[in-house]
This record gives C-alpha cells, sequence and structure tokens, in this order.
C-alpha cells in the first residue's frame, strides 16, 4: 500500500510543478534511477510514475534520451476514458460492421487507415527472400517433408534464446510453432475451453479473439481497460472466480497501445494462478516498444506454468510467412496433442528462413528500425489529427505497437461515418468492431502500420472534415 | 435390379472359365467396353464385374494396358474380410498405442515400413526449389502479405482446372486453401458438428481422422468397409437417419486401398443428400490410381453442394509445403468464416509454387511417373508377402494410394508385435489404430511410400520371421 501512495505523491508533486511552469516545456526529467534513488522508490514505482504523468499528457518519452516535459504541454488532445463494458457475456458479435470492414482489405483506390499489419515498406523483404532461397537449399528434402511435430528447431531455438528480452528464460522444448498468432490462439483456447466457459478480455480488443471465443461458444467477459495501463487488475480481481479463462494482450494491444505496468503483469499472474484460471498472453506486439526498453510479459512471472504465451511474427516481419508460436507451460501435452489432430506439421521453409534472418543478427536491426519508423509515424499521425479532427476528439496514447485509438465527439457514429467515407474512398476501423457491448460508437482505429505520407496526408484531413460534419 | 443380376453372371462365367484353365495365366482379358458391347451393359456394370475377378485374386490390372488372368492364379493370398465393427460410438482412442507408434517418425536407424507420405526419392524437388526461388519474385512483397481470405488464386485456378479428371466442373471461386489436407478435414468438423453429434466413417480407417472427431466430442459410427470396393452401402443405408455427419475416403482410403465403384459413390450422395447429412470426402489419394483411369468422386456426383470436398498436395507432392483445399459446396460461408477466425490466410508461397508447378504441365507428368513407381512397389511388396508370410496371411489390393493392409492369423496381436519389432528397428502400423472397437489386433498397415528396395527385403522377411513366431 505505501508504494501506492508514494506514486500518487510523486506523480502530483511532477505535475504541479509543471501546471506551476517551474519545469517548462522541453525540460528533461530526472531518469527513473535519479527518480528511485531521490525518492527512495522502487523502479516499478517509479516507472508508473512517469506512466501516470505520460498518461496525463503532461510528459513525453523520446527513444534513447529519456522523459520531456511536452511541447506545448496543454495543447495535445487528451486521452480516452477508462472502457466500462458491461457484464453481459452472450451478445453476438457486430457481423455485419465486421464483414463490411474486412471487405476492404486490398480493395484498389480506397486509402485504408487501418490495416493490421506493417506496410511493406517497412519489412526487409530482399533479403527475406534471399532467405527463403538459402532454407530450401539447407533443409533436409528442401523443406518438402513433415518437420518434427513441435516446429521447425532452428526457429525454436532462436525465439528461446531472444527471450531474454523480456526476462524469459525459454528453452526451445518449451516452445511450439503454429501457422500465425491467430493459429496460436486458436489452438490454446481449444485446448482450454469447452463451450459455455467464459473468457476475460480487455475492452476494447482485437475482434478476431472476439470472433474466435464466440465462433467457439465461449462467453466473452469484457473487462474494463485503461487506455495507458491496460486491463484494471482490480476489475479483474471481482470476477477472477468466475471466469474459465483469461485472454490478455498486455503490450501495445490493439486497438488502444497500451502497456500494463510491471506490477500489474505480476499481480495479474499471481491472482490467475490462484483461482486456477489459464492466462493466455498475446504478445504479438511486445517487440515493437517505442520506449528504450523492451517490456516485460505475464509470462516474466509465470512460476507455474499457467500463462500461455502467443506470438508470431507476422506484425515485425512477414504477415504471409505464417509463422506464429506458443510457450504453452504445464498445457503443453494439450497442444502438441491439437496440432497434431489439426495440423499435423507447419510449414517448414518460412519457418526455416525466418529462423536464418534472426540467427544473423539481422532481426534486431530491422527492429531497431522499425520501432523508430512507428514512432515517428505516430508522432505525425498524432500531430495531423491534433491540427484537423475537432477539439474535443481524445486520442491513446501508444508505448509501442500498430494502433492509436481516436475518441470522437458521441454525436460522431464512426459506423456510419465508415460508410460515408469510404464513398469517398477513404477506409479506418469503427470502434464497435473492438466489443461485442454497445460501446465505442464514437471510436476509430488508425494503424501505425499505414505510413503517413505527404500524399495520404489530404485524405485524412479530408476525413477530419466529415468527422467534423458529423457532429 | 437386373443389372446386378448381370454382373454377377457375367463375373461368375469368366471366373468358370480361369477355373476351367479355359482362360490361363497371362492371358488377356476384353476391355470394358468390349464386355459391354458383349453383353450390352453399361460401362458402370463391367467396371464392376473386373472389380469383383480382382476382388477374387484371379485378375490384374495392368497401367495402361488392361485386365489380366493373374500369374499364377490360386497362389496369391486372399483379400482381407469385409469389417465388421461394433455399433459402440463412445470408445476412446488407443492413445498409448498411437503415442507410441508415431514416436518412431523419424527416428534413426528404424526400418519403418508405415510411413503416410511418399519417400522423397518419389518427389520432384529440384523443380519445386526452383519454383520456391520464382514464386518469391512473383508474389506481390515476395509473399510477405496478407493473401485473399479464400488462399492463393493461381493455386485455386489449376485446382479448378484439374477437377475434370474425375468430372468435377468447380471453378477458383468454389475453392478455400487450408494448411494441408488435415487442416480442410478440422474446418468441415468444426463447422458441421457439435460435441455429442455422431459421424460415420470407414472402418478401419484413418487414425488422424478418428482423433480429430473425438477431440471435438463427436460419437464415431463405424461402418462396415470392404476391402475392395469400400463402405458398404446398405450399412450406410441403415444409419443415415442417425448420423448427423458423414466423413469417406472413397478412393484408395488408408489403410485398405480401397475403391468406392461409381454407383456405390452416386448411392451414398443421393442418401446423404436425401437425409440432410453432409458428405465430407477426403480424396487425398484420388490422382494415386494404378489402372488406367482417375476414378470419380462422390464430389462428382453432387447435385445440391452437400458434398465437401478435401484435398491437398501432402500425398503427391509435397507434405511439408502443408498445402490443401476444401470446396465446401454450400457451406461456404461457415467454411470462409472458420478459416478467417482459426487462421487468417494461408502460407502464400508455397501455394503460389505448387500452383506455378501445375501450371507448366510437370505435375501431370510426375503423377504418371509417380503412380508407375507406386504400383510397381505394390507388386513388390506382394511378392515379398506372399513369399515370406506365413499362407494364412490376407493382404488387400489397393486400386491406387499409399497403403497395403495386411490380415495375419489372429494368434498374432500387431500391438505387441510392434514392441518385438521395434527391438529390432523394424517399424510398420498396427491394425488396431485404425479403429475405436477392439478389432484388427491382428492387422497391420503397410505404406507403398516406402521403397521396398534390395536393401530392405531382408528387414521386411526379419519381420516375416517375426509374424511367424509369434503364431
Amino acid at each position: 500500500m505505501k508504494s501506492s501512495f508514494l506514486y500518487a505523491d510523486i506523480t502530483d508533486n511532477i505535475a504541479r510543478l509543471i501546471r506551476d511552469k517551474v519545469l517548462q516545456p522541453g525540460d528533461r526529467l530526472p531518469s527513473v534511477r535519479m527518480l528511485c534513488e531521490e525518492h527512495g522508490i522502487s523502479m516499478n514505482t517509479a516507472k508508473r510514475v512517469f506512466l501516470e504523468l505520460e498518461a496525463k499528457s503532461l510528459i513525453e518519452s523520446k527513444p534513447q534520451s529519456g522523459y520531456f516535459v511536452c511541447q506545448p504541454p496543454f495543447q495535445r488532445l487528451p486521452i480516452p476514458s477508462v472502457s466500462n463494458p458491461s457484464t453481459n457475456t452472450d451478445r453476438p458479435e457486430p457481423d455485419d460492421l465486421l464483414r463490411k470492414v474486412y471487405s476492404i482489405r486490398g480493395a484498389k483506390g480506397v486509402t485504408n487507415f487501418s490495416t493490421g499489419v506493417p506496410a511493406k515498406e517497412f519489412l526487409p523483404i530482399t533479403r527475406l527472400n534471399r532467405e527463403i532461397v538459402q532454407a530450401t537449399r539447407r533443409l533436409p528434402a528442401a523443406g518438402t517433408e513433415y518437420e518434427p511435430l513441435q516446429g521447425n528447431e532452428n526457429l525454436r531455438r532462436m525465439i528461446a534464446a531472444r527471450s531474454i528480452t523480456w526476462g524469459g528464460k525459454l528453452r526451445d522444448d518449451d516452445i511450439i510453432t503454429t501457422a500465425g498468432g491467430m493459429n496460436a490462439l486458436s489452438f490454446c483456447l481449444m485446448a482450454l475451453s469447452k463451450p459455455g466457459n467464459t473468457i476475460a478480455m480487455e475492452s476494447p480488443c482485437y475482434p478476431g479473439s472476439l470472433q474466435l471465443a464466440r465462433s467457439l461458444g465461449l462467453k466473452v467477459l469484457e473487462l474494463p481497460t485503461h487506455p495507458v495501463s491496460g486491463v484494471e487488475v482490480d476489475a479483474l480481481k471481482k470476477v477472477a472466480r468466475k471466469i474459465d479463462l483469461c485472454l490478455l494482450v498486455p503490450n501495445f494491444n490493439t486497438p488502444l497501445g497500451s502497456c500494463m505496468p510491471e506490477e500489474n503483469k505480476k499481480a495479474v499472474v499471481e491472482l490467475l494462478a490462484k483461482h486456477g484460471v489459464p492466462l493466455i498472453e498475446d504478445d504479438i506486439y511486445g517487440d515493437l516498444y517505442f520506449s528504450t526498453q523492451r517490456p516485460k510479459c505475464c509470462k516474466t512471472y509465470d512460476q507455474e506454468g499457467n500463462v500461455l504465451f502467443c506470438s508470431s511474427f507476422s506484425k515485425t516481419l512477414a504477415p504471409g510467412y505464417r509463422a506464429g508460436w506458443v510457450v504453452p507451460g504445464k498445457f503443453k501435452e494439450q497442444l502438441l496433442r491439437l496440432k497434431w489432430v489439426h495440423a499435423i506439421s507447419s510449414s517448414t521453409i518460412t519457418q526455416e528462413a525466418i529462423a536464418s534472418f534472426l540467427r544473423s543478427g539481422r532481426y534486431e536491426n530491422h527492429l531497431r528500425k522499425l520501432r523508430v519508423q512507428l514512432q515517428q509515424n505516430y508522432v505525425r499521425y498524432e500531430t495531423a489529427i491534433t491540427t484537423w479532427f475537432p477539439p474535443d476528439t481524445r486520442i491513446s496514447r501508444p508505448q509501442g505497437g500498430l494502433a492509436l485509438w481516436v475518441e470522437l465527439n458521441r454525436m460522431v457514429n464512426t459506423s456510419e461515418l465508415f460508410d460515408i467515407a469510404l464513398k469517398q474512398k477513404i477506409g479506418f476501423s469503427p470502434g464497435r468492431m473492438f466489443t461485442l457491448q454497445p460501446q465505442f460508437d464514437n471510436c476509430m482505429r488508425i494503424s501505425l502500420g499505414v505510413l503517413l505520407t505527404p500524399e495520404l496526408e489530404p485524405r485524412l484531413k479530408q476525413l477530419a472534415k466529415l468527422v467534423k460534419a458529423m457532429r
């Protein structure tokens, strides 16, 4: 309890210094370490202080440099409110809306501001091509044979090696590869649930996860979620007894881009282990952090093998390669069986190509570049939206990942706006897609994977105009 | 009715001619067409006559040449009996046995006579490699992007074009690609069943299908199946009212290698359509026929879109590419949704490579060669088993595909034999794997995908010795 009082006190103090212009726009704040020493607090508490100040739009982080007072501090748009979904668990997906939105995937002439993956300009395609060629040369029977059930060994070894970046300590034998990240989630849900079970998720969250859960006959309990710090631990605490399963995207989830503080991750892992509720952790965005450090995962704190850690290379490297994986903890036998029964084996060549790309060290270089590009793109979008959208707009502060969440005036129904914008060949994702509840009707998701080039800016400006016209 | 009397009469007449040595070993029989003209019967009736004579081991077909009186006719081992499974639908899979058998996949030093795929010597690996390289050059963003939900368009077009070989008349829009054949079956079962439903299958049948059905909570009704003509239509007729789903491998199923006569296929399609029971047809072996003509499929006779036709390139080209497909008929929406929810998209590069291989005409050349190789391999196995195994052994007469079914003396328990043989580094598939019932304990499957080279012959001879020792 002490630490939480402390963190609020320190946050308030710094906020006052900024409001009183003792600290001025552009001023650098003390480092996390300095704050620890000054106040005798833990690293986590110090980090939480900065997160809170960031959430209040008072400070901003710059990669490799630290935290700075916002420039100019009070012109940034505020962040969206914490979600407050109902406890109704039996609502259907907004099918018609989803169908409509997904039907514009790849449609010619449409400027779609909400694709789920980074644009190809962000990807190391030439190099990957070379890796594919070499993979066919290296693999036994050139990749035409079934590989071992658990998946390509080189890839599993590289994934295990990289797990130190989030404190993971994995061995290759802990990992099962899958045909993309969605396939990993699908196996986890199929292994651990039966129809009628209740699964808890963030709200708003990825529509694919909602569809998956509903398609397996599960009830979905949506949890209040903070746009900066992610799912509300207290809310989860209240329902932990009543749920059978929990699926979270703790790092830079879509559409919020929030990142759970370490102490929250730890608390959630302990809470769910105590109640015997398996936690499926989807970390597909974890490597796309904008700050200086890779965030930890829930899996980092998993002592009992109760966390099923899922990820893929679809958001960082090559969606079309369908290379994902799951670290199933104590549920390994069930997961292996499901993979055996439903898939027999994964596609070998693309896995081997990615393994080699990782081994060469090029993946880390690529990620470094990609992170900077995405963050710069985020700043571009934020500036543009702040400039062109109405002043009562709110936007999220993604700390990584590919999504920007925009909350508009209550008068603006983004599902209707979608139809109007599409007539002008502009696409985005209406907020209603990201929930089963009647909420987020005035929200939209923008994808940071779409580069906001000077050519695209007039299209975004046009979208802003349509928003204004709707109010 | 008339035709069935006719066919029995003609069969008996020819059989008598052979037994009376009017027709002698090596003599060529009239062609199907000639038999039609001589007796004024339909093609189907004529074909059935030959099938029956073949089942009686009196005649044998030679690719591109026709039917011949067996040489020497009465020394061939008889065929296994028609299966007679119980109607118990709630039995579990023989899990321990399955685990044991699958654990020897790829084990070093073990001569495994029962792999599910053709050995790499049978596959056009160098050419496929080149196709992979060219695919990455040709695909947008070199295959790193998601492809359309329904799957690679070139591949779907080529699959549609090839469907004329079995009278299929498909269009590319009728096809959804999947990550291998098992993935296609998995989507079909998930789309059309719920836990507690009953699915009818051949007996014996592919263990993967049994596992899949049980893993989804289905009851499995095994149907009496003839080693030459496949599932007994009358048996299916009796239960059609009681089942929710039917999964058949009409052409060269594993482990029997049987092929349903055209009139049986037609009858089954009509029967199931009448009862509103969807038929999932697994045709992965259909292109591997030993006779002169590609057999038709159940899908050929499907007027109402009630047949979900599944296949893949895993048995003919490249298991490790994970390229399969489903023609879902009237269930297209459900199947597309499942693919979307569980997979998002398929791996693009391998599909594009196969499409190009097909378009070049090389696939047909490859199949022609492969079919002859497999049939020659079958003859080698038959000769070897007839020579070395005890005289009370029975073996199937596969008309195509990759499997040979061997029925031994009732005293021989092949699950126990498996352990004994494995100590001598010899592997095969015990009959008990292919059923949920207590049957086939004295049977085994041998794979025609394993080339019986002079080096391997002593291993098979050793297996025969172990069989003899067990009697």
